[in-house]
């Protein structure tokens, strides 16, 4: 049976061979449309199954330009350019013709180089010492098991807060094994920064995200369906907008990927 | 007269309102092409200078595809969707016909909310108890002052160091007063982390960038022509590839733009 992050991803083949068509999925719902993360994921796993893919993702930019509506898309694949070792896409996602999210991505091989990790890992508190987080709407929250260690939970936002950091465990729920697909999704799990600090659920959405793959796929396999550890925290506030950068680990300590998003809010 | 960077961002109309033509400046050639801060602003500045353009720019990711060869080039530029505050736009650099950047861009109107700077700005030495930068190969290097408060500059480059971090101090060399655009270019002064991490000049480019703009223009026009504070550091060196994060601030401690991007390396 196809799980049902899979199910989400999966899409049909056309006529076309860079049109595919799919639909949204009711386990996946956000407030307004679908989960960011599943939309961001779909587009990445749409390029990494094209026939002529070159290699892993090493880099996303997913554009939020309307909201998508529940229902049946289509996705156009544009493999701009094809290099040596790496190959940029475009993707847009349209429904009845209307573009609602566009996005650039960068696959590419890769090949043994000197290497360190210079970021931290931050510390915290294993999973299995938090409690899980029990809220289930929007329904694709359900889809995680979900530890906060530092930050408050959606739920028992009152006060403001002094700081914008939120440091979260966070696995498939029915035990999915991580992928780039799901490392993709993973990168969107963090709610906005701007609830935490004002303590007000104001209305707020991603506009842009770009997400950097560290990860091997060994290093994926290694991390299997663990919890792997969320780090975000905000730079600036601004006249309606805010930036977020984010950092996934796996428990072991590699550093499986750097993610950053501008989110829009009122209030 | 023109301002040399205004030279180079220079485009000249064509029959089709989308269609713009320009051409590599050799103020501003790097190694191989022109600096990839030139490009992206000018792909700013096109869009800036578009009559359907809605505000002022919000996020900017530049793909560099392949190398811009000295010489014309084209631009194509796609309003891909206007909404009633933000506008998304496709961008690509064409020469004879060949893809060689793309962009997605987000532009928007900004409007009063709450607002905070999380971020703390870098301490270091003023920029005139510094001494200047004086490389002067690759051509744009002379383009700026430019003053290194915390790493090696390139030439001194002998030893690896434990820390990619670099903050430095840069300002337009013939005093052009700061603007998007030049907070685009501004963006991508840090030469590649992985050389000051090894002490070894190895092949190394940007494959993408993505930058935020926090400043307003009034902040823009209050640092006019005087030295902004650069910051940048590395997260995961792997196979190949890297990240770097940025950020620029005002002397007074307004945070400008905050800037990531992905980074191939030899080596």
């Amino acid at each position: 049976m196809a799980h049902v992050f899979d199910e989400a991803l999966a899409l049909e083949r056309t006529d076309a061979p860079n049109r595919l068509t799919g639909a949204t999925h009711p386990a996946w719902a956000n407030m307004v449309g679908p989960f960011g993360g599943i939309t961001a994921a779909t587009l990445v796993g749409a390029i990494a199954g094209h026939p002529d893919a070159l290699g892993d993702p090493l880099a996303l930019t997913v554009n939020y330009l309307a909201p998508i509506a529940d229902g049946p898309f289509e996705l156009l694949l544009n493999p701009v350019r094809t290099n040596r070792t790496n190959q940029h896409w475009i993707v847009e996602l349209r429904q009845d013709g209307e573009p609602k999210t566009n996005a650039t991505a960068v696959f590419g091989i890769h090949r043994d180089t000197w290497a360190d990790t210079e970021a931290l890992m931050p510390e915290a508190s294993g999973p299995e010492d938090l409690e899980r987080n029990r809220q289930e709407f929007p329904a694709w929250l359900s889809r995680y098991d979900l530890r906060i260690a530092v930050g408050a939970p959606v739920l028992e936002l009152v006060d403001a807060s002094p700081s914008s950091e939120i440091l979260l465990w966070v696995c498939d729920a029915a035990g999915r094994p991580i992928d780039y697909a799901g490392l993709t999704a993973a990168a969107d799990i963090f709610y906005p920064r701007v609830w935490l600090r004002t303590g007000q659920l104001m209305p707020a959405g991603t506009i842009t995200l770009t997400t950097y793959f560290h990860a091997s796929r060994a290093e994926l396999d290694e991390v299997g369906a663990d919890f792997v550890l969320g780090s975000a925290q905000a730079n600036r506030f601004s006249r309606g907008f805010f930036d977020q950068s984010a950092t996934l680990w796996s428990r072991s300590g590699t550093l499986l990927a750097s993610s950053h998003q501008l989110v829009y809010f009122k209030g």
